[in-house]
């Protein structure tokens, strides 16, 4: 078998054989097939496509170029989720003690951010203290004792996943959803948990910009799962504007925090009921989605869901006097209000010009060895649909950088007016499984 | 400029600016974009093509990526010609003493054959003594003398083809109609001449399989002449069986002269005949197709056709009494009369497998760094259209390996038969100016 056939298959649009896929990765991951066969053929399978075998194919010799985890010795249902990236997506942070706070079982493995978009991870550290490289023994005795982990990638998890990746980084070879979903479902797959739920974002600040291409990932990740029999769902949900109010690793912890309280933004909050009780079902703690977010509420109003957080900090190193004092974290030296010049209902707020803000204020990376400053961010005043008048605070912004007047003017761009009412928003569009 | 975004852009299919093109082109020959980067733009320009500007431009670029050769030192209008490689095509070593005897100046770089195709350089060099790499200087005194030299590439010409073409061959990037176009073409620029004559190959034989794309390929190349306000004609020609019977190098250099004395085989004859006529008309010698194709024939008639193939071996250091008695060249160890199982008119001869088949006998090279024997070869005994009866002679095979029984049986698999007359073929299927 040669290389160049398969790239020339592929270029042909014909479908390749598993053995093809087979020596693809196993021959990439070994060094012996140069990078520019990889992304020539990698540019082939985005143009082209692959259909649903040979995405499965791929992800199952991705999933087996390195060790796969053993969670055998966590008690029940291991349940995991993962976001395919936003502005302002602290999900994790809130869903993980909510569900783990009604029994679930949360060992997650989770990534940093990049670009316009955050990580779990960035966040976590946000917090003094908190550890995300921990012993695979630690992890799975923290799950079995308060219910939930998130840590970094630990062991030799797929590293054709991380070869392919860092190519097709550099190579325009990343928006193909044969080549993200076997790149997600690989490294879900690897990290060893019974059930998944898949939150797809769609819109402006997300990678999939259409309802339509958000759908195919989403359906190719659940078919991958079922080809693994893994019960593997999916949810599409809106990224035009930033998720919640806050977008910047110390402020998203608090607004984390404020939702786990019961007092976050609607449609965070919204969001963490649903995919929460989704996880609850795949979980088999309850039986449908009413019962799953009647359970959650409860343990919001009761402190539980709260508390967990608190304990998941503990267990992780992290400093809880933060957690129990938010006002204990460091500030930004700069605090700037956004006013508006327009006046009218707020008709768009583009997340991804919000998130290349913040990046650019220091919440952020743009390229992998940026260092990140925790502090600097937006809190966001006005979200789609508010009626804003001229003056009207559209949102904080918060920095350590001297020169914010130089393109604090860039952020009227992100906002958009209209003059008649704006219907109300769906945060989650669709389940799919 | 980031290459990645220039990649995003062909992948999306945009139409690449002049400075994108420029950038890749110029960083790619200075070692500054990766292989990886450049093979995966290479592969969205085949999939997603290339407009006449695009390709314009980038013929271009890879034309002034090096020595452009000056040959205003040589009289008269100077006339190269190139075929897009065959099997068993000698028509260099027919045409060039055939114009040079009506006056022509053809001052001609040529190439090495790879795979099922043979090379001019390769053939000449089965002459003993001949050389074919010749300082730039005496290339232009020997033009100027005898009115041609074939020679190697000489000077630093066009390494952006090159470094690319060397990165095609390994990526499955090289069936790309601008890709091949610019790479003709730049380095056909580039060696200098006023008029070039494109041999377009089409057919089993050819890297063109289909008269669609062999006129698109035609037509693309014509319209970079223009561009370049050069006078560039083509000629798309049969190439599904292999041209005229010899294929093999000694071989071939027999059949050149042969026919270049009034003795050569049909098609060969007559391709060289209209072929020879359109140059002259380049060469302002003639005014027409049929004062040019009477011209040639008193030239083959009166024996300058011959002598001046002679001189031109003697000018280039080969030793002439092999061309003037061509039972000197040394023979193959093993001759081998394939004949036919089958009775009928001879519909097909594939020219890629008899191409191969040579290729396996020692006459060509599958890869660069393999040596040549150019004693083996085939001699075709029988053409498409020919009446064969069972035991009738197909071809006779020439080699020194003795393993030849092993594979002989698979030529059988080249010939298809028809119990139907075979209507008269053509070897010039169009004329492109």
């Amino acid at each position: 078998m040669r290389m160049v056939e398969i790239i020339e298959h592929k270029r042909d649009k014909k479908v390749l054989t598993d053995e093809e896929i087979k020596f693809f990765i196993s021959n990439y991951v070994k060094g012996e097939i140069p990078d520019y066969q990889a992304s020539s053929l990698l540019m082939a399978i985005l143009l082209n496509g692959m259909n649903d075998h040979e995405t499965f194919i791929l992800t199952e010799c991705m999933l087996h170029s390195g060790d796969v985890m053993d969670l055998s010795k966590i008690n029940g249902v291991k349940v995991d989720k993962h976001s395919t990236g936003g502005v302002g997506d602290k999900t994790s942070l809130v869903l993980g003690p909510l569900v783990a706070s009604c029994g679930a079982k949360l060992a997650k493995m989770s990534g940093r951010g990049l670009g316009h978009t955050g990580g779990t991870l960035d966040k976590m550290e946000s917090i003094p203290g908190m550890k995300i490289n921990i012993r695979e023994e630690d992890f799975i005795n923290q799950v079995n004792k308060i219910g939930m982990a998130i840590v970094g990638q630990t062991g030799h998890l797929v590293p054709a996943d991380k070869k392919l990746y860092a190519l097709r980084d550099v190579t325009g070879t990343v928006d193909s959803i044969p080549l993200i979903a076997s790149s997600i479902m690989s490294k879900k797959l690897a990290s060893g948990s019974d059930a998944i739920l898949l939150d797809v974002k769609v819109g402006d600040g997300a990678f999939m910009k259409t309802m339509q291409d958000a759908e195919k990932l989403a359906n190719t990740m659940v078919s991958i799962g079922k080809y693994f029999k893994k019960d593997v769902k999916a949810i599409l949900t809106d990224m035009d504007e930033p998720l919640g109010n806050a977008v910047g690793n110390t402020l998203e912890v608090i607004e984390a925090i404020n939702t786990l309280k019961g007092n976050g933004p609607k449609d965070l909050t919204e969001l963490c009921l649903k995919a929460g009780s989704i996880m609850l079902m795949q979980a088999k703690i309850v039986d449908s989605l009413t019962e799953g977010e009647e359970l959650l509420k409860t343990k919001i109003k009761s402190g539980e869901a709260f508390n967990k957080f608190v304990e998941f900090v503990q267990a992780q190193h992290g400093d809880i006097s933060y957690v129990l004092d938010t006002e204990k974290f460091q500030k930004a030296k700069y605090v700037y209000n956004f006013t508006s010049k327009e006046e009218g209902y707020l008709k768009r707020i583009k997340a991804f010009e919000i998130g290349e803000f913040a990046m650019n204020l220091g919440a952020g990376r743009e390229k992998i060895e940026d260092k990140i400053d925790y502090s600097a961010g937006i809190l966001l005043n006005k979200k789609i649909g508010d009626y804003v008048k001229k003056g009207d605070i559209l949102c904080t912004i918060y920095t350590n950088k001297d020169n914010l007047n130089e393109f604090v003017n860039k952020l009227y761009s992100a906002y958009e007016f209209s003059n008649e009412k704006i219907s109300d928003r769906k945060i989650i569009y669709k389940i799919i499984s």
